[in-house]
Parts: structure tokens; C-alpha cells; sequence
């Protein structure tokens, strides 16, 4: 089942199959609980090694208890004549998420407390749920209600809240080199037709997983395919001593439109923060880092203060900011291929620099070394010493032991490819080596 | 004598008091010693309690002694008709303060150095003091010095300096808790008629120990009412191991003209200077904050070398940047009840903020507490998390023990009033709680 | 040999001195090796003493092995006429610096890749080297090259290149106290016939040490005349474990033009780069302060990560960025008597900073001391405190051992200079004291 992708297929094909799989998922009527979210993780599944977590209904996640199971099968507003005015077969944001089952004849004016559209743009249908409190009701256009005439309806959801368990799916890349260090990477899965808030953050996801299969990797990664905060409280509650394993995380969400990136650092600040922070800057995209907020996406729980991890969220639009947000105008259209694959290329230069940000130590520390000698200082036109000579002085200056490759780029105002580059021709030359390397007991 | 103040009778009232207060401790003769000083201690001691200390002339303090007392009954410099031409029973800065008796005969060439004026204000009497160097002369109006013919004038002062004492007074307000944490509160009250700068930080003192009389108190509250320099220093000689309890302190000044608020840091940099930027900040009015430079009032003596005690500055205008400063023109017009109301408002919630300022911790700290199970997550009425939702968040994110709320306000960017708020919510639902209440040896 | 300067000589006749130093080394063929390099060392014996060292060719230095020596008598182009159309007697330059020896008739086509010129500047001869690859070529101007008709040519370069040894000189004015703290002054003395780049380091270098000769000295003053890179790194290797007595050193260069000032920080953030910082900033010259990189002149050696010394590098111009750098427009008057003293200045009034800048501790700090019974607090004109007054209340308020005198210039936005005046009144009144003067095992 595991594809791994050819990086020299770029650019085109790997957006054009992230937005396939984001337009699989699309139709499917996904919720916290229930057989969309399974469906949902089966298709994952069928990309990269997922391991499927089935989470009894009752069971206490911290201070939280995991709730009845959701499904549903139909629901429609029925008119006078029989005609479905309001029809979950045909868009299934229709249904308030969660509504509990109803099957009645009544006024309109009785059904318009269960009714909710979106005034500012009548032809939209938005998004709304009802997890933790009983409620039914239905989602339409202003324009659909618009036309409903004052009259009785039939009123259907054929839904249904019982024990049953809350879903989610994992895929763990271990790490070459035998450490436990782990990356998080986390998604919400619980949206229905929504793509830019929850498909696009899950088809990244997915492709940086397909690119790290093809890889050594000096991390484990660890995918996590989950419902939003019932979830994530949830995976926290089944894995709190493993939690320190994790030495950097990224939620992703809303990674498929073409506003500019925005990350929003961890609370504790961590080096997954100017990790990033570097990548966006140094990648020519526009893009705006933002400090710590207790809301917004699982970052919410994983940076709570009992865990305090390291983990930042990445988007490109912020939820709450663009009009689509939550409404049937996040749609197929509004996320492309081109942004999609954008998106892919930050996360993965992110976590190239993760893997790459060792901690070397110079062998000659005293003085410069001889450089020309070993071919390593190479002479160019004009008058200046060179990036890339000057790159090697930089790393070889500051590669004491108490230096990332990300703190000297920092520090030598240049790109960590640079800096990177330069490093691995030292470490060829014999001038530079990583400590880790050469103690005994990790030979 | 205690009078407890109705805070709902504001505004108005108290201000009205307040400068009612001013008025009439105005016409007294005050110095750094001496009777004037005593009747302004025993009207103080009419509104607050007030114990009086008096430290007799040659006690040596630190590195300088108590001063022979003044006293002052008469003064004038009279014409050739026996007209007093300068009277101190018209206004008592007319005399250089603390001059030394005289009484003689003499041309207005040998008195011209005896005597000052204001030139740039020709209708202004300066203040002028030779506490240190025996001295006399008076201080007059340009305007008065003008209408003084070349003749022969009779001049005497009928003033005493011999040895008395050096009175200050001070106002304990003990804290409930049994804490020896203190709070101190200071202001100088030497200067004879002279409203802005003397009497409106007196003003603010007497009625700020008034309403916290009314109140539960966590600190002790100290409040100094002293002669400048002489006075500081004798009372940090008196009470030199003490100072260690002292955990905050401000120095009161200049607050019943109507400029902008000013504060000057401590000397170290503390939790009052903070707290006071807050409370400036989220007040809405015009401020400015100043670094600690070793000159200025009282601040200067308890933020010497061997004291450092976090004890800042509040002022509205600035002594010697505003051009009544120390003239006959800071007068009681010059200060207004509703200037004097609104510093008091000022320094009440600084007050309000060190006392409700704790480090609390939260109880369900894995993950986010199920607030809507608790009543505690409002549904607003846009997209929005709203600003009590987001308080609550904020709180609950970062009460680890190691922020306090001060601190939890800053970095959420919200006045510390709302961010109190939540946290008393939160403590009510068991979410939160202050460690200092639940140790055992508290009980 | 030594000579001290009256300082009341100046302006001007230091100036002129430092310029008459420049012009006689000027002719000399220096290079960092051979007896261009001796002469230079000798003449600079005659001004300061002086120990010059002889390192052998061979000898291995950390990475690098000290190279051959190489001597140049004589070398030229001729023309078929026997014309010397380019001839080193004229210009030193016009040799590649290291030329291999060359004697062989060739055409212009064949000499042409031997040959260098500076095309922008068509009058101009270029500055280059071939230390470390056998090589040998010509530099001259564009109009020279223009007027070399296509036609054959004697070409000869009588230089030898053999075993010998690198000069470097030394010259130590030791401390007066008895410490090991030293100052490290060095500067490159490998070039050429070039003013700026070369000169003028070593002739502030030299003039600073007959300043500091007539003085009393805190620390010992280590003046390295030395040729660059290779120089540096024996030096180094010769003194590896006595670096550890360098507390403070500027390497200086290029501070004979009219430009503006620039110092560069050490690697590690030390006193010296906040002390020139300082003196600059104060001076009123036009400046500008820059971060540590790993490319420049020596203080790359000196700040590499085995010796990590606090050293800085101060220049007017900065190499690569003025276009007469490395070429013959870098000349005797290209810098000027009024440059060469103001840099002077500038680095005589930084030691001076150094000199002064103690810890000193208030031996009354309990309250201000009483400054006007000791002459100390003097009545201005103005309302204000007087700058005097306020910098001896600053110099009380901070001397708690924690902060320098350079500590307390900055915190007090005054000069260093009226700080040091008013720490020395108080010293002299007893009401400071530096504790390093009062150690029992000190007297």
C-alpha cells in the first residue's frame, strides 16, 4: 500500500495527487465519532501504514469523556408537495453535526430555531456542530430559506448517538539511528465537506509521510490522524509518558488556499519555532509568525501546561480570517494543487532542517585551518571573500560544540542549506565532526 | 478619628475631600522640623491612625545627624514708615526656610542678597530653603522687589533653631493573613504652602490608607509621612533590618495638577514597576514611564545602595518641569479635586493589583478542562472565541505556578481586571487553585 | 631608542609624526616574509623597544607550516628596445607579491595571463599575492598594458624563495601593579608600499605604545607586529597557553583615511567592543558598530574557537569597501596627519577607559551620603541638579561592586570621562573605595 514519491516528478504531479486525494475524501460526512471518520482513516490507509485506534464511548479522557458515537444516514426538510427543499444527500453540511435523530411535522416558524445560514453571503451554507449539548437542526442558504414559503414540513434526520468509539489513526516512521526522539505531526480529521480546513492539513500530512518512507531519518515521526480536542485529549490520555519523546511538532491545518503562511509558535518556544520561522523566511513566500494563543487547533492540548510540548501550528489563511472559513465555500476550488504542493515543500524543507541541525565540532579550532590546501577556499572574481568560502569560516567559527547549523545560519545571516552544504564538506574534509559520531558507545 | 470611605460615592465626593484636606493643611508653616510639621502630623492623624515618632537634634543618622528644630513666629521687612512691605503672615514661603533670627536695620544694597524672586513670573514668591548652612533671607515678588525704594529697611525674623526634634508620623495597616509582607507608602510633608508638591501626595496617602482601612488586606501597609531626605534617612536608620519586608513601595508626588501620569522604576526593576505600567497602560490615561535616576524624592534614599528597595515613583507632572513648581503659584488652585480623585483611582488599583496578584496553578492541567460542561465556555454571538472565553484560556494555559496573573496578563495582552476575573471564576469551579492556601501549615 | 610624546604637543605635531613614520616605511617591499619585513621591524625598533622573532621555515604552526622565505631584488618587463615598460625599482607593487624567479622572453599574448591590471581605475596598479601556490606575474595599470604593443618580451623577476624564517616583533610594557592582565594592540606589517592598509595600523600601534610608555599602566600593553594569517597563527601557536592573560585587544588597520570609523565586535561579546563602542559614541566622530563575522584581518585568528579572545577590530574604512583598497592609489596621501591623530586619540582615550574602569563600592550606602558638608554637592544657577552633582549621585547609587564605572556611564547616558572625575572626588573623599586596593594581601 505504501507509495513513495519521486521528487524529481515535481512540480505539478504531487499537488495534482494531493488534491486528488483531498476530492476522495470530500463527499465523505465526517464527524468526531463514526464511520466517515473510519472511511476517512481507510483511505489514509491506503497511501501509508496506518494503525487504526478504536476508543470506547464513555471511556474518561482526562477531564473529558468520550462521547456517544454519530451516524448518520439521511435527512431532508420536506415541502408540502414532497419536494426535499433541504436535502443532506446533496451537500451533507446540511445537518447540523451531531444532531440528534428527529422525525416531526411542523411550522416554519416552529423549524427556524433549528435553521442556520450564513447572512453575509447567501448562496453559502455554513458549518455548524453540536457535540457536547442534544440539538438538532439543518444548515442552508439564506437563498434556500429565502424561498420556503411559511408553510408546515416534514422535518427528518435519520441519525443515531450510541455507545460506540471515537476513531483515530497513527502512522510511525521509526527513526534510522535507534533514538526514541520523535517529531509529531497532527491533523484533524472530524470536518465534513470542508477542504481547506481538514483535507488540505491531512493531504500534506500524508505526503510528507510518503517522502519520509523513501528516507533515513534521524527521527521517528509520528502521524496523528484525529478528531479535533476530543481527540487530541484523547491520544494524550493513551500516550502521556510517551510524550516526551517528542522533541518538535507541527499541527497542520488549512494548508491548501493561496493566502500567505502563518505559523503560530508553541507556548514554551522551541526550536521547531525558528526552525520554521527560518524555512518561511528564507523561502521567499509571504508569511507572518505569530506568538502563543491558548485557541485555535490541537496546539490547544498539546500545549497545555501539563504537557508543554514543542509543537507550533502551520497555515497558510488562519481559521476565523477568511470569509470560506467554515462555510460550504471551502470547497475543491478554493484549495489548488499549486498551494497544496506549496505547503508540502515548507513542511518539507522544515523537516529537512530538523533532520540536518546537528551539533559539529571544528578539529582544528585553533586559528583557521589551511583551507586552500584542501581545496576548500576557492577563489572568485571579484574583490569579496565569497558565500560560499565565507559559509565554511562561518560553520568551521562557531561549530564549538555550543552551536546548531541553525544558530550559525542565524547567526551568519544565511540560508541553512548554505551553512548545511558547508558542514558536510568539512565533515568530508575531516575539519568538522558531529560528537555524536564518535563515542564509543555508539559505535 | 477613623472615617471609612464609601466607594460608591464617587466621583466627586471624595475628591472634594481630598482637596478639602489640602486646603487645610495649606496656610501651615511647615519645614523639616519644627511645630508646623507636628500640626500637619496631628491633622493627619484626624482622618487615619497616626503614630508620631520624634528623633531628637544630633542623633546621628547613617552618615548625617538630626538638625537643630526651627521655629518660626514672625517675619517682615519693613520700610521707613513701619510699613511691612514683606510680611510672612501673608504667605509663608516669604522667609528662606529654616533662616536663622535676625532683626536690624539695613540699606536695600546689603539686603538685596538676602532676597529672591521668580524674574520669569514677576507676580511668583519662590520657595527657597537653607536647611544645612546657616542662613537668612526672604523670598519675594519681582513685582514687590520693584516697588521697593533705595532706602533704609528694618528686617527681622523672630525664628529659633535649637535642640527639639525631628518629627515624622507613621500609619500601620496591618494584613489579614498574618504575612509580614509589606507595602510601603510614602510622602514627604516639609514643604509650607505649597499644594501640588507636598499636599496632593499627602492627600492621595491619607485617603488611599482610608479606603484600605474599609478592606481585607493580604500585605501590611506602611505609610510614611516624612520630612524629604532628613527624614527618609532617619526613618531607614530606625528601622534598618525592617526594610527586608518591604516587597513593594511607592513614593507619592505632584498628583493633583492635571498633567500626565509619570512613573520612575525602582533602582532593581520590580513587581511595582510593572504593575504600575499596567495599571497606567490599560487606564486610558496620558502616561509616561521613566528609568530610576538617583534624584528626585525619597525614592533616591530607599533605592540607595545598601537598601535597593523595590520602591518607585508616581508623580503627574514632574517636579521642576513644570513652571509652578516650587513657587507661590502651586497653590490651591493649582491642584484640583478631580485630579486628586483620578491619582487616587490610579494608585487604588496598582493597590488592587499587588493584592490580587498570585501565582495560582491549575488543577486539571493535561489537555483543556471540559469548561462547557462547567458553564464556564460561553457561546458568543460571532465566529469569535470572545474575550472571556479567550481570558479563561489564558489562565488556564499558563497557570503552572510560575506566572502569576500580572504575568499571564501581559503576555495575553488583556487588562489584569478581566484576567482576575477568570481566574476567581476559575478558582470557584476547582479549576484553579493558589498552592499558598492549600498547605498544610497554613491551615 | 624610546621617545615619549608630550601630549600637550598636539595637534598636529603627533600627527605629522605618525605621517613622517608612513612615508619612511612606505618604499620598503614588505611581505610576511624576508628582509622587506626585517627592515620594517627594525625601523619601528627605533621608535618603541622592540623584540623581534625568527620563526624557521618548516616549522609547523597548528594547521599550517610556516613557508618559505622569499627575498626580491629586482624585476622588470623590457621591451625590445631594452626599455623597462614595467620595472619594480619604479613601484614594488608591480611584482606579484611571492613571484616565483623568472627570467625568459615571451610574447604579450603568452605574458598576458601573468599579467594584472585594475580596470576600473586605469592609473591604477593592483595589490596581489601568491603566498601559498607557486606562482609569478606583473601588476601594473590599464594605460601601461594599452601601450605594450603585441610583440616579444624580456621578462624578469630576480626573487628567491628558500628555506629561512617568519619575523614577527613584540613589544610588552608591563603593568605596574604586578597583574598578568594584558591588552593585546596588533596589526599586520606584510604589506607592500601601502598607506592605509598597513601603515597606518602599525603607526597608531607604535604611537600608542610611546603614550603608554610614559605612563603608569594597569595592565601589560602586548603590541604584535606580525604578518597577516600566517603570522598571527604562529604567534598563537608559540603563545597558546599564555592567551588566557588576555582580557581586552584590538587588532587595527585602515585608520589612516578620512572616513568614517568602524569597530567590529569580538566573537564573544566582551568589555572591548562596549568600551570603543562607548568612546565612539562619545566622541562625536562618525561611526558605525558591527557584529562579529569570520572574515577580516587577524582578529579572525584571534577570535577562532580554540583561543575565543576578546578582541575587536578597529579601522576608518573598511577593506574590499573604499576603491584604493589593494592598490597603488592606497597611498602616502590617501592618509593624512589629521587622520592618523584622531585615531590616535580614539584609541589612546580607549585605553584610557580600560585603565579607569573599576569596580568601586560606596563605603556609605545607606541613604545618600551627605554631599554638601563635604564640598561635594555644589549650587547650580539653574533649577536642575547640575550635570556634576547628578553624575556623583549616580557613581554612589551604583557602586555596589556589581557595576564598572563603564556600568554606570551607560546606565546614566553620561560620558565616561565625568563619571571616572566623580568616582576619583569620591575616592578622595572616602566615600569610595575600589576593593582590590584595600585586600590585605594586596598592600
Amino acid at each position: 500500500m505504501e507509495q513513495a514519491i519521486d521528487p524529481k516528478a515535481r512540480p505539478g504531479f504531487v499537488g495534482r495527487a494531493m488534491h486528488a486525494l483531498a476530492s476522495e475524501l470530500y463527499p465523505i460526512c465526517r464527524s468526531i465519532t463514526g464511520n466517515g471518520l473510519r472511511q476517512t482513516l481507510d483511505l489514509v490507509g491506503e497511501h501509508i501504514p496506518l494503525q487504526r485506534f478504536e476508543v470506547p464511548s464513555g471511556t474518561e479522557v482526562f477531564d473529558w469523556t468520550v462521547p456517544r458515537e454519530w451516524n448518520i444516514r439521511d435527512a431532508y426538510i420536506k415541502d408540502r408537495s414532497g419536494r426535499r427543499v433541504v436535502d443532506f444527500r446533496a451537500c451533507n453540511l446540511h445537518v447540523l453535526n451531531y444532531s440528534t435523530p428527529v422525525h416531526r411535522t411542523m411550522t416554519l416558524a416552529e423549524l427556524r430555531e433549528h435553521l442556520f445560514t450564513v447572512p453575509a453571503h447567501p448562496t453559502w451554507i455554513p458549518y455548524r456542530t453540536s457535540y457536547y449539548k442534544d440539538a438538532w437542526g439543518f444548515c442552508l442558504s439564506e437563498a434556500q430559506l429565502a424561498g420556503m414559503a411559511d408553510d408546515e414540513y416534514e422535518v427528518m434526520i435519520d441519525s443515531s448517538l450510541s455507545g460506540g468509539s471515537l476513531s483515530y489513526g497513527e502512522c510511525v516512521l521509526s527513526g534510522n539511528g535507534g533514538s526514541d526522539d520523535e517529531v509529531l505531526i497532527s491533523c484533524h480529521v472530524c470536518h465534513p465537506s470542508l477542504a481547506n480546513d481538514n483535507l488540505s492539513g491531512l493531504s500534506v500530512a500524508v505526503f510528507l509521510a510518503k517522502h519520509l518512507l523513501a528516507r533515513e531519518r534521524r527521527y521517528t515521526y509520528r502521524f496523528l490522524f484525529i478528531p479535533a480536542t476530543i481527540g487530541a485529549i484523547t491520544w494524550l490520555a493513551a500516550n502521556r509518558e510517551q510524550t516526551s519523546r517528542i522533541k518538535h511538532g507541527i499541527v497542520l491545518s488549512c494548508l491548501g488556499d493561496a493566502g500567505a503562511f502563518h505559523y503560530k509558535k508553541s507556548r514554551r518556544g522551541a526550536d521547531v519555532d525558528r526552525v520554521v520561522t527560518h524555512v518561511l523566511r528564507t523561502s521567499g513566500h509571504a508569511h507572518e509568525i505569530r506568538d502563543f494563543m491558548p485557541y485555535g487547533y490541537d496546539e490547544r492540548q498539546f500545549c497545555s501546561p501539563g504537557f508543554d510540548l514543542a509543537v507550533g501550528c502551520l497555515s497558510r489563511s488562519v481559521w476565523g480570517e477568511f470569509p470560506e472559513y467554515h462555510t460550504s465555500a471551502d470547497n475543491l476550488d478554493f484549495v489548488t494543487p499549486e498551494a497544496l504542493e506549496e505547503s508540502l515543500d515548507v513542511v518539507t524543507a522544515v523537516v529537512a532542517v530538523l533532520e540536518a541541525n546537528r551539533h559539529y565540532v571544528n578539529t582544528s579550532p585553533f586559528g583557521e585551518p589551511a583551507l586552500g590546501r584542501r581545496g576548500l577556499y576557492r577563489s572568485v572574481g571579484g574583490s569579496g571573500v565569497g558565500d560560499e568560502n565565507l559559509a565554511r569560516l562561518w560553520v568551521l567559527n562557531q561549530a564549538d560544540g555550543n552551536h546548531s547549523l541553525l544558530d550559525i545560519a542565524e547567526r551568519a545571516d544565511m540560508p541553512f542549506t548554505l551553512i548545511e552544504r558547508s558542514a558536510r564538506e568539512l565533515v568530508a574534509s575531516g575539519l568538522l565532526v558531529d560528537p555524536a559520531d564518535v563515542r564509543p558507545d555508539s559505535a
